[in-house]
């Protein structure tokens, strides 16, 4: 196995900057997380101080047909894009209980 | 525990109103990953034709460092970013044993 430094410039130079395009897309995509969690936090808030659930599976069910369809337009693999939804709402779960235990606890 | 059903109709409003801004976040967060795999996707083929090992555990860590601090500057959780991170690239690092075991077979 060849490490970076024993590689052909031409080649090192294609995977710099590739990866410099993955580096950009994550900020990218931490930013897009961080907006994301601002919106579920603020449902939190309101599902908590109107008693409603945590979780709604009818519209994660929902959710995840959509995503599903977004990700095989876009050549993504849908089995991930769902397994990567499934992770993203399981923190969100996690928040919204806690949130709903705050409101009790005040 | 109310439903949405028994729902005031300004909480209903304002419950819909925030699930259509996830809506459109999680359709840009698919289109950016996306985006994340195609770039991936051309590092494994590189480093498959170059006999470099699917991961780079030096790379990884200095990504984890910038995601958490990108993270703490958005407001998101640190933690989740890095589990985020940790998530999306266990998926890559599959995707590049794939692509390298592939040019062997071939």
């Amino acid at each position: 196995m060849a490490s970076t430094n024993g590689l052909d410039p031409e080649v090192l130079a294609q995977l710099t900057s590739l990866r410099e395009s993955i580096d950009n897309v994550d900020a990218a995509l931490i930013h897009m997380l961080a907006e994301r969690f601002k919106f579920t936090q603020a449902v939190g808030r309101l599902k908590a101080a109107n008693e409603m659930p945590p979780s709604d599976p009818e519209r994660e069910k929902r959710q995840v047909e959509r995503l599903r369809a977004l990700a095989a337009e876009a050549n993504l693999d849908p089995e991930f894009a769902e397994k990567w939804f499934n992770f993203v709402v399981e923190q969100v779960i996690q928040h919204h209980v806690a949130i709903a235990q705050d409101e009790l606890d005040a």
